[in-house]
């Protein structure tokens, strides 16, 4: 795909709004790769890729593996637990050993902020960020807005919600990023330990009540609440939080006729939607799922160089 | 194959007694692919597999990846300590994502009865059922009755004596339903705890002492005890239970000269089973291992669409 | 290749000088393999490749995986907390299972010196030793020689220090045995705990002074020290081990221009060898890496039959 010239995906928040697109259009063309009528492509015969989640994540490390199984590469799967790092290596010693076994692509989940670029420094291998800390989630902001313009044409003058923990949150810094560079108007609602002032330098309204939004949103994606993670110190509390930002039945009948429903999952049913408003026709959630996939496959053909797109 | 409608295998119980032939002679045109003259048949080319082992099982896992494999198809190995049940999120949730992400089939490991039926109705996925609490374990008696009638010939009229803990076995549950409909007569062994009379209304026998069945038997087919899960209110103690129903030395003597030892595995030596009748001429249990594969490639093949059987 | 004649891989004690060269020129023949020009070779298309590791160690299972791959072989990972060894279950009779199911090839780590010997002598499958107790890490030795002739041309006298706790390591003993036969003339160093004279017997030296071997060694090969495992009444301790035995900068610098630092990983930096020493020039500690990929493809491809040498 002419005017792809990187061989990491570390962040959306460096990519120009070109690039985005040559991902987005890299992407439809695999949509549909694993469905009967085509199950798979040689595009990356005989490349390896090594999941390697020093966090757990089974959604999204199945989601990699089924991409790079779909392109026919060959994949590893390392997880922290089992790695050396157990045994004391340091994350650059564990990563030259990958490069050394020749892995062609690592996909790396981290608990810090910038562990793919540090990789990404220091390999040939390509290094796709599958969520650095607070940082970034790349192809988790990828999916979001390929499922977004999937649905509506464009994002041009879009008013998209995110609610939730954005402070916290490395799928809402994705999606601002690249939001913001397609055209879309952003506003971040939850309450403001949460959602501080400080994110309108980025370009994006902030909100502290559901009630500003739901009128006039064209998306509102809803990022998970993770209880077991929520600092005291920032958190609301559970049934003050459902009270004040969950998507109820009655507020998503607020909200226009053609809004699209958006969570990255897994979802809390009654916590940040309704078990009703999440089954229900604007919900998008598991075509972000599917399109995940695409948005996967793309990423991994781009930057490790995949030769042959579907017609 | 004609005559095979089903996308899933939930149970013995409702199949009839044609579509368990079907199964069995498919079986029997895959036996011997893996073998060195025939290592594998593209069947299932690009299919995808989710091995999703909510409950722990390397050897069922195991049997199924390798079939898979067989049969060309890709795998990915979810298990449920690792997935994101852990954070909450329900089987149906976790299931209707699996599909999102395309997957073709899902074996599916459950501690609850019912809960690949919950996933076949609302899945397009062809579900495979690998055990449901003390449910069924269909492709476990599927190899255990096409281990019998390779022996044998055929199961009409034949002695079956299956030994053990049968109230809590989802492996004697699906043998009973596929052995009835094959014509065999099939009687239960076990402390009264065990092996209650009511299970007479499904058309067995039911016996308390060994020595009913040692001289008749044309299969006894051993359950594992499970020592750690055994329910004190139900089981009599390991002593008690070897000395009343163990199949020693002296035990295996008495049985008919043909009569074929099964046991599903991993057997407990010197509990159910002496070690030298395990190891005897007499004894199938790894031919039900290697039988294990031809019965879970023909039913993967049957449920996913497979395409062009071994010749 | 001509001359090979073996289904398993226990140990370098058991071959030849001539086996070593040819597993040794095989590998020559692989390595390269993986590499953009060529990702994969088919020399054992639908061959079945058993990772069974009792004994975590994701470095050389993934090692093998990847070499598999590269065969085109398919992999099953198995481990032990994982297994039925888990539910009582004997090695042997997991390995019986593991045959039924017919897998061409079981790599086995094990704790148990001698666990590889028990299954290759009752198995049909090629048993390949990754690491049994004490006894033998016969591909690291393999690997760490295929280095240094890679690099040097021949170990015909070459003077080889393997430096650290040689009483517990298999990865010295097979080291140890290949060296002898190939040639070089080997030095054990450590504190006389860990480095007991009764090793000259093996044909080698044995020194307790790294003063020793400094000015003279062709190749140094430091072993890892396990602190977690390391036993008190043998370990002088973490400091005074590195005071006694580091490789030090300044000890890096009293080693002879050509000399090859090598270490079979993960390194402790600042323990067995300075952060400085291990990255420079004479390092080849992540080459190892590289050539245990070649050399793993050899031995499988050597024990399992494959067809067709790169050429």
């Amino acid at each position: 795909m002419s005017g792809w010239t990187r061989k990491d995906l570390l962040g959306l928040d460096e990519l120009s709004a070109e690039e985005l697109r040559i991902i987005l259009d890299t992407a439809k063309a695999f949509k549909g790769v694993g469905e009967r009528s085509l199950k798979k492509v040689p595009a990356l015969r005989g490349h390896t890729m090594v999941n390697f989640f020093v966090e757990p994540s089974t959604r999204t490390r199945t989601s990699f593996e089924l991409a790079a199984m779909r392109l026919s590469a060959d994949v590893v799967n390392i997880s922290a637990t089992a790695s050396s790092l157990q045994k004391g290596e340091s994350l650059k010693d564990t990563a030259l050993n990958l490069e050394a076994l020749r892995a062609d692509i690592i996909v790396l989940r981290h608990s810090s902020a910038g562990a793919s670029r540090f990789l990404a420094e220091r390999l040939q291998a390509s290094i796709i960020n599958a969520g650095d800390g607070a940082h970034e989630h790349p192809t988790q902001g990828l999916l979001d807005i390929f499922t977004m313009i999937e649905k509506r044409g464009s994002l041009e003058g879009a008013e998209v919600a995110i609610i939730g923990d954005i402070l916290f949150s490395r799928v809402a810094r994705s999606n601002i990023y690249a939001l913001n560079k397609l055209g879309a108007k952003v506003t971040l609602v939850g309450p403001s330990t949460l959602v501080p002032k400080a994110f309108e330098k980025l370009g994006v309204k902030v909100a502290h009540r559901i009630d500003d939004i739901l009128e006039t949103a064209d998306v509102v994606n809803l990022l998970r609440i993770q209880h077991e993670r929520q600092r005291k110190e920032y958190f609301p509390g559970i049934g003050e939080y459902i009270k004040l930002f969950g998507l109820t039945k009655a507020r998503a009948e607020r909200l226009k006729p053609g809004c699209l429903i958006m969570h990255p999952g897994p979802i809390n049913r009654g916590v940040e939607i309704d078990s009703d408003v999440a089954d229900g026709d604007r919900s998008v959630i598991l075509e972000q799922v599917t399109n995940g996939l695409a948005v996967r496959m793309a990423v991994l053909y781009l930057c490790a160089g995949g030769v042959g797109l579907p017609s």
